[in-house]
């Protein structure tokens, strides 16, 4: 029996915890540490990844001017994460609520890949004609009704580097079509680094790289729901993962909130006709990744958010330790506003730049799209490194809660490790865990790791900057001025 | 008898040619070099400042979308740099003429300073009421009519920096009111580092700082016209600045264009009522000073536009070298563009997201704007630096010109200067005297001292930016996630 | 009944498995995670912190004449740990140490504060006089004989950051005297982020800072016994410190060595004459804790065999993901190879310039001491950045090595995580694993936070380098080539 | 005739006075801006450079003991430029000279190339054999009692690069020989670049390269008196190079001394057996350029004096802007400090890491010294940029001397440009204008653009770092630590 979400029959979801409720009983077939696990939704390290999606729900009950928006394709106020943008304040508001959402959860909320893939497909689609952009339509227009989320599933195992898809000597390291039916098509492969994939309801699966004719069978774009039973999920591990098994909260330093990254294998998956669009086409898998790319480097302003929080924490740690007001410590406080500022003007400068496609929705600037997220690769770095100069050794060498909770050594740690006069040393030791957390622990993977190669490693903006940088206009212009003809 | 600039009756200006014209004869005091300057057009040190200027009406006519508005206070197409903003498209749309122009000129264009003065004086003396709002915009009015170069004047010589305006042992160390009559008043006092005062037609005094009660007498804005008898100006020296008098255009890098500083003395100016815009408020100086240099911090993305030359140059160089293809150089070009971009993407970030002011026209954001002008004074260093990797140890070494033009030395550099088949040892000179005067010479001024000092020096930037870190909020965002009450 | 170490009766040790056995049976009090540890060296979180000391055993059976000297104190071969040098080539060998002890463990070793603590306190109780230096003589030859392992500890909790350690409202912030006896002191306090305490056999507690007269209970060297009943310590968390709870040794990363950093409080702890070697004399505090720091700085040159670890990591993931050949690849190893070499240049150099003191033994050259520290709180977070880089997003989205052994997750694993031919998944897991310890997981912790904190925080450095950048005599040397009399 | 130079009859030579006198007469065909230079002594573009030459020889008889050395090949004192190294601590003396003529003289002094190309030659020769390593030392030993100035010549203008020497379309593109006679050879090219060649007694040419068995006419070291009728030098231009000519002394910035560089034309130089060192044995190439490289890359310790300097100019400006205390400006000067000790970290590290060659003389470090000199490719620009903040926007605005030394504008400018108290406006403008000479002017050519080029620009360092990075010992560290066989 098909379950609700195959049958096209769930409920419209509204609140976080509505969205919890949506993902139980799903049967997944989810591993983590050797196990299979019965119920993600109860399973305490994948839990808080669920509640960070769960709070874009209620941001958009809250807020909704941030976190929704009216869409002329449904007719109808959607979570901004399914809006096809319609102007580029449009494009704006996404930035604008990545940022809150990075503030509130101070890791990866896991929604942009799904926003940033159907912003793409929108256009890719209306651009290679029927019947592609109709069935992308009405796919979206249901995902809008229901309030889904979706994800998008773009990075191939790859294999050997060096050779295309179709050339690898196991033809399964890039997902492909290995079965055409008159109603759809068989689905085989797997998917790397999936962002939230086990938190969404749908996962769009798209080609990762620009196809050559003999890669046709490459060439597919296809919704898949995520309980589809030919789908097994590989969790990935994080630093420091298991803290969130001990009990207690103050370790894990942020308890309720974490990114999700899982892989996932495609086992003969069935597709029918109606959720695939692009079967075979591979002019358009270029389009589609550049464009996606575009969207989605910029998302990581979503990092300035985080940002904040860092800042946040360090200005903390510095005001308990009692040199809040000192000169160098102000200073470094200063300078992580100004690379995180930095990475935002970028961002939203790609974002107000954005111009409008054959399909009516905006593109971001590629270039400055590029910029950001290159920048991305390099400040929460340095900001992490100076939120662990303010933070002291302590960060490092704090024990353990239970030592805290111990009648024997916690008495200890408190006359010890008290701050400033009104800083107690629990205080002082949650905001340690904090920093541990984003620096080095389970937050640090979203902060620094997926900073670096989500979106594409940096050499990847390297490549797509060196397209855009058009030389020989600039030689042009220093010519003029040098008096060479 | 008046001038027709003092009187009102200097025709409008269109064309570059038609400004040059309306400098002539002006008989301004004007010192280079220990001598009095009989005609500025056509001294060829200061010359290539007003082609600079000249270039700016030439693209309004060239290119009246980007350099020219509507403006709906004079009810006329109006040069941008005389108009007030009256949405955040009018504020990017100066970001965009001011990186053409540095493209064009490969240095300072001077009139930044002006644009954002009279746009800053807009909003100020709108809440400060009558009679300055009206005063000044008719004094604009008559400015755009006649299209005339506005300078604005800040920064005074400050003498002990640890005490303010009145506490000076020297009273004019900051220019100040030393008469008040029925119809004006007297100033007198300097000004230090005025970019373009001699090539504008009228030039605002500002105070350059937050004035206490005390300072009263130093709280005063008014427009004063070049050609008045108690102005004074003794030119600033450029690196390499003589090269202008050799004869010959390749040892100057960029002769045709350059920026110009002066000092200017005030011996008793009389300005009478119209033309003062502030007269005593001394609480209005630091409102007037912020808006100022948020505007101006934002306008460094002009810089962005000689960053275009300097790595044009520097891709012509390797070009010429025939290692143009070497996998480093390349990467080298994509970092210098990654920098130069990151400073565009911040400036622009700034004017999109300005905000109405109460008088109905537009500031940038602070933040990004400081943000923009803060990496202003890093990232043109490090594209300098980059430049001179690139151009090899002969930017540095190459014999002059007149040895190139010398019988018995001319052969022997053609033979040995040669680069790669086609480049000639000519057009590799030029290239690298180009790199020189952005990198050593006259427009290593523009391009690097005035990035790191123009529009406030980068300590300026660093407590501005602490003003806004918003660190409270920030702390809550930490505590939250923390799990601190 | 005092034990073995307590009565001087420890047997000499040699080997690394020997000295693990010297640890056993000690009925130490520590703590770990709430529970009292029974035997640290069964405990598979703490036994990798003893691997590493044992290691530093074994090298010097292995390689004596990088890891022993001969003592002309002792009149026999040394451990290098417990040498007093005697000339600047003895400086350098402890650094050349170092490095390859990094190497070899890629973690910290935990020997370097008491070798640089007894060679500070040589020079210092020489100029102390009787009775302190040949107290310390003695205490010294019986270490050598007996071939301990000295701990040092010098860090107080220090409370309230802006008072001394007598105006602390809580007296016990800094280790104290609150005892004097006819035959000897009684201590009471802590010191926090202690290194390698646990596997101390005897440890060297020493004043943190400048003290006052009114500081004189706090002027107080002492030498304990690890065992000493009046000692407990409170283990530190370790980012990922757990994994080596769960079995199995891919997903350490590092199984076998890793740091150890614990907190020692001091229940009125008596220590006889013969192990005091500073007793209210607060004005040889200061040279103590200088001359400590500046041999500590360079000792730093220790990460530069981290730096060499992860510098191989990352080439292999390289090697394996099939691109070590690849411009930018090859340009990355360079760069972290430059950085390293940066560290260990300026280290070697402090070491290279040492001067004798008044007691005949060697110091370091403290400006570059200082500078190699400073360093060293940069360039191995840009390293950790690199390694990332190189290394892919599967650093920290790699299932678990249970998941590699699970009959259903495994052949996915190994079909989909294949490199490049030749290169197991395995191994690219465990390489992957590897660089996560040392960007993000336990090893983290020594390569960049201890390197960012341990001798003394940046902002210590460069206090210190600015009392020593002369400037008054740079200022002459511009005067002069400026024409300034 | 030929002169006493040529025939070996130069008297000894002992001050910089006598030195400056030995330059005179010699009748050097010197192109500079087209003429043809009557004496270069007295030419006022030209000596300051001179100068810079001569303050090594008056630093040897004011200190010996840092400039001289016994020579065990002469059995004289000599002056250490002419040195040939018999221990570590003599190349540590280099290095220490290097850096004391730098803060004396503010420029390059120009005699390292002859003194790194000496010493690498000693040991090319002895291993080459009979008859060059005896024709190699007579001629050092005549130099030593002489007291001469060698330049070493290496630089060819190398036309396309893709291609080796006996492959370029003009073969006189790099020196070569061009005919051979039983008495010697006759060469014919150019050298670029050339430090201090005129002001040189002798110059040593050498190969720039490897080379291939077909570049044997290429294979050539050669020993030619300057004044050998067949050279010609045609003068490199520098930033601000004609301020020389103005008379006055502030503009200059350091009036005294400057650098040198010029081109060389080889127009068939006949050079007798006895100064021939190598004649076509292309496998020394490499060997002589790689000792030579590592010799002089670690020569660039010479910056830090420099960097000395320009940290006291800066420290200078503060003070006299009355800002010396401000927090943000002690905090630059630090870190100029720093980065400038960081270098001669390096740099010494190399000179203390000498090993012996086969003939006796030490090499320096190779991976240390290319480390040291990459270093001066980066931090002297940030020690620049950091200077100019300091330095306020003044060092690019100020007007001229002859401004100061007018009647009129004089008064003036010392009324307005007067800083704190005590500090007059012309103290003032002497130290601003030393730093524009080092950041923009013309010792700029010798603080950036030579530290970027000189000894082989940066890639040339990362490519020989690459060379000695030992990825496969690394890995192996890397494999043994995360477990794999």
């Amino acid at each position: 029996m098909p379950s609700e979400l195959q049958s096209g029959a769930l409920a419209p979801i509204q609140t976080g915890a509505e969205y919890i409720e949506s993902l139980r009983g799903r049967n997944l077939k989810v591993w983590y540490m050797g196990d299979l696990v019965k119920e993600p939704v109860d399973h305490p390290v994948i839990r808080p990844s669920i509640n960070a999606v769960a709070r874009t729900y209620d941001l958009a009950v809250e807020n909704p001017d941030l976190a929704t928006a009216w869409s002329s394709l449904s007719h109808r106020r959607v979570n901004r994460f399914l809006h096809v943008t319609e102007s580029p304040e449009d494009v704006v508001a996404q930035n604008r609520m990545q940022r809150r959402l990075g503030q509130l959860t101070g890791t990866c909320f896991q929604r942009c890949v799904g926003m940033d893939a159907l912003n793409s497909l929108y256009s890719v689609t209306f651009e290679m004609g029927a019947p592609y952009h109709d069935r992308f339509k009405n796919f979206l227009i249901r995902m809008q009704e229901q309030n889904c989320v979706i994800g998008g599933a773009m990075t191939d195992p790859k294999g050997d580097r060096s050779k295309g898809p179709a050339d690898q000597a196991d033809p399964d390291l890039f997902v492909h079509i290995v079965g055409r039916r008159p109603d759809g098509v068989v689905l085989r492969g797997a998917k790397m680094h999936q962002t939230g994939c086990i938190n969404s309801h749908w996962i769009v699966f798209m080609p990762t790289m620009r196809l050559r004719p003999a890669d046709r069978d490459y060439a597919v774009v296809a919704a898949v729901p995520v309980d589809h039973p030919g789908l097994t999920f590989i969790y990935g591990r994080q630093s420091c993962d298991t803290r969130a098994l001990e009990g207690g909260s103050v370790d894990q330093g942020n308890a309720q909130f974490s990114g999700q990254e899982a892989m996932i294998i495609l086992d003969d998956v069935f597709v029918p006709n109606d959720h695939i669009f692009m079967n075979g086409e591979t002019d358009w898998a270029a389009p589609l990744v550049e464009r996606f790319t575009s969207y989605h480097r910029r998302s990581y302003v979503c990092k300035t958010g985080l940002g904040d929080v860092i800042i946040g924490a360090a200005a903390l740690i510095a005001d308990y330790n009692g040199v809040a007001g000192v000169s160098h410590v102000r200073d470094k406080l200063v300078e992580m506003t100004h690379l995180n500022e930095t990475i935002y003007g970028a961002g939203i400068a790609a974002s107000h730049e954005s111009q409008p496609t054959a399909a009516g929705n905006y593109q971001p600037d590629d270039m400055l799209a590029n910029v950001c997220k290159h920048n991305v690769t390099r400040f929460p770095y340095e900001l992490s490194r100076l939120a662990q100069d303010l933070a002291g050794g302590l960060v490092a060498t704090l024990p353990s809660e239970k030592d805290f909770d111990n009648p024997q050594t916690g008495p200890l740690l408190r006359k010890f490790l008290q701050g400033r006069e009104g800083a107690s040393a629990e205080d002082r030791a949650r905001i340690l865990r904090l920093i541990e957390n984003m620096t080095l622990g389970r937050n640090a993977v979203g902060y620094l790791t997926e900073s670096m190669h989500g979106a594409g490693s940096p050499q990847a903006q390297r490549i797509q900057i060196a397209r855009q940088m058009h030389l020989e206009e600039k030689k042009k212009l220093a010519k003029k001025l040098a008096g060479i003809d």
